[in-house]
């Protein structure tokens, strides 16, 4: 980035791209020295544990989604409806019907703002409710994106609220609100992602209703993230979502929802921001031409939708799926003397205690250990980046096949070893394909037939040097069976 | 709206919600009371020449998206690289490729960030470059969206320029410059639709390079959009592009582009940022993940650019139906008395002159003419909403097919009859099949069967009547061919 180039920004924009480099001293190098791995063309690539992907159920969704894909007519190249898609099939009105059965809310159609994901939905809402330089109090840990979503362009700073469960929640936002105001910080709203990502634990059905009154009372808004709320896959009576617990004429609730972690579709961005607030909703609904999904996606998220069994079908077979690689991961992990946190019950990643690989609890320590893991090809996610205090622990994805999994631990293994030398980072260039742009876990049988096509044409040696009578001298009885009678 | 929720807003957003009633009173109108026309459902419905939209290639366009569609796979439903797509079938590589070639220009991919759309691709550049509260100067009259795209979220101020035609246009530029700072209003950008929405015109090479050397002697950032630029249907060699005319390291100049108008198909909400500013691009990749482009769209859109020959002839051909349809309504129009602007070229609109209907040239002149329109079943644009001070302009959109056109106008001709009684709005409730959510303008055979199903479903009395016998009865003749032998 040119320097003389910075300038010309504006000086919001200038305060962005100099603070930014607060995360992307890690981010920048998973981006630009590695390689993603691949089971074929990319063994020794870096198996990145750090987005929240569910990749174990990709079998689930793609039959369902390619079943009724619909041919593009005029209503998909046409504009449309920015904000909502009402109707039968519509995905808007199908959302509406879901989230009021899944958690016998009475929301209706036009509470939801359908948007470009849920990160879109928390900068709308943040738009709506926030000026630049007022803030939010955030439960903490709290996902890092979360940082850009309200902080990018609406600008709000964030503080991170604690809470060790002894006492009421409201009474820990009570404290930060005393203290923010007493520092002259104008405190809009209450922000909770429920269930919570990083750590997976669910904020119980008591401490969103003591925050709801709380915060009517105080007159600020409760922003709810629930993004991960169909991921709950045990112990599921101790989560109750807001969708549920909120009444339908309170104007300070707000909350953000979407497909991307619910449905493991996160390439559709598809959000919905739900309101009870009419100004917001109208606010929202302008804002979101800026952040609208294509009604041709919205028409293939449908058929998530339309058949019921199918959709719970879906989402049950999904939580059984995580519950079984999460206990086999954290097994797997005890093995070496890393825990992890016993109350996750939901989403993707388990929040992982390191701290015993490390010499002491500080960020720098945490930042080495993420190094020391990406130099042995695998990238987890350090504590501090979801602003957590108690140093060591880190989110690590787990929702990938067993083979990924197993490979992933062999090298976290190799890499906790001080004795150990760095070995993939290394020899990262020397095993690319450079044919493939985008590697991809699961391979389907057409995918192997043509893996093997292309190996064979970037390998035209291993073709000259192999021909069936080698191989036939080397398998003599094997090729028996091919010999001409 | 609720007035005790619009208290519950930012101050920003109240602002923006109360003055919001600046354009709401006429866009409230259509939305609210009207049904959209259509030859089979609703013959009474409102034909809205309002919204910038090209039907008259939907038949080159659905054979070429449809023929390819991709089978949903593993890397549409997981995340992407928000907000670039490279490698061979990569869409922001194949629209370099395209604007090098067309262009003559020297663009790299890595000058591209994709955005949901040029308003998103506005809205981020305005936020890169401007704080709330700055100003941009914006040559006039000039779409009436790009107050939202610039004032909404980065609420920037937007001051409108005037040229006439025999001064420089930097000289004007420069009067608003200087009026702008003595009212100590700090001013970031220079802003120019070219080709020109309302108007159709163009802006010469002449004026470019003299408002890219203005822009950068006076430190100010330069916004170009283009989203027009391949619909110049006639005096081609008038228009040139800014992408032949920025020098590749002028990081001043930043360029506006989609496929929504240029290719047709606004329903994709697929734009481009072009920026020669690292700066600017590097922040811009981080907000364009709220307005991002899902990559099966982008991997749709990437169809109509694989085939160049294909794709010079579909812009080709769009630009003759463009032509002709014009020239169709601009004789028709004359033949009222309405004039449309002789320099339009580009676009799917005329810049058409009602005031001779107008018992005076003002805005509410306009907005009477815009009204009574509407009851007749007609809407188009007045031109104050471009910021047009010659009143009585309207812009009026005619990509239509043939037949709704000439509705459209024996409606418009109604209406400037003072004498006619409305009679549009008043039956329009009586003349709607509720079952039809999205009445689009063409229809396949297809379309056909199903419409005459559901309006034999609709209707079971007609149904019940008209049976054969009755049938045969009025048309022995026809009936004769029928009899069993």
């Amino acid at each position: 980035m040119d320097k003389q180039h910075i300038k010309l920004l504006s000086k919001t924009s200038r305060a962005h791209v100099e603070e930014g480099g607060h995360f992307e001293e890690l981010l920048e190098v998973t981006s630009t020295d590695c390689r993603t791995y691949h089971p074929i063309h990319c063994k020794q690539g870096l198996i990145d544990l750090g987005p929240a992907e569910n990749a174990l159920c990709d079998d689930l969704l793609l039959p369902v989604l390619n079943q009724n894909l619909p041919k593009i007519s005029v209503e998909h190249i046409r504009y449309t409806n920015f904000s909502s898609s009402v109707g039968e099939t519509g995905i808007t009105t199908l959302i509406t019907k879901f989230l009021q059965d899944e958690f016998s809310s009475n929301i209706s159609e036009s509470n939801l703002i359908l948007t470009s994901g849920v990160g879109s939905a928390n900068e709308i809402i943040s738009f709506a409710i926030a000026d630049k330089g007022d803030a939010f109090l955030v439960l903490a840990p709290y996902y890092y994106n979360f940082n850009d979503d309200a902080g990018l362009k609406p600008n709000v700073s964030l503080i991170p609220v604690y809470h060790d469960g002894t006492e009421k929640m409201s009474e820990c936002f009570n404290k930060a609100l005393e203290k923010a105001r007493q520092d002259g910080i104008n405190v809009r709203a209450v922000c909770i992602f429920n269930p919570n990502n990083p750590t997976g634990k669910v904020v119980g059905k008591d401490h969103i209703l003591d925050l709801i009154d709380w915060c009517q009372e105080n007159e600020l808004h409760l922003i709810v993230d629930e993004a991960y709320n169909l991921t709950v896959y045990e112990d599921k009576e101790s989560f109750q979502s807001v969708f549920s617990l909120v009444k339908p004429d309170n104007p300070y609730v707000h909350i953000t929802w979407g497909l991307s972690k619910n449905f493991s579709v996160p390439g559709f961005r598809l959000g919905v921001l739900c309101s009870f607030n009419t100004a917001v909703l109208k606010l929202a609904s302008r804002m979101a031409v800026y952040n609208s999904v294509p009604l041709y996606i919205r028409n293939i998220c449908s058929s998530l939708f339309i058949d019921r069994v199918q959709c719970k079908k879906i989402i049950k077979e999904s939580n059984e799926r995580l519950k079984k690689a999460k206990d086999y991961f954290t097994k797997r992990l005890a093995d070496i003397g890393v825990a992890v946190c016993k109350d996750t019950i939901s989403g993707f990643y388990v929040w992982a205690d390191f701290s015993k690989y490390m010499p002491e609890k500080t960020i720098e320590a945490e930042k080495n250990i993420y190094k020391r893991l990406l130099k042995f090809g695998v990238c987890i996610t350090p504590g501090y980046m979801y602003s957590n205090l108690d140093y060591g622990f880190f989110r690590v994805i787990y929702a990938f096949p067993q083979p990924t999994i197993d490979l992933a631990l062999e090298r976290i293994i190799l890499a906790l070893n001080p004795t150990e030398q760095p070995r993939i980072l290394e020899s990262l260039t020397s095993d690319i394909d450079d044919e493939i742009e985008f590697a991809v876990e699961t391979c389907t049988l057409e995918d192997d037939v043509k893996n093997l096509f292309s190996a064979l044409r970037s390998d035209k040696q291993w073709v000259k040097e192999n021909t069936g009578e080698k191989w036939a001298k080397e398998n003599p009885a094997a090729a028996k069976i091919f010999e001409k009678k």
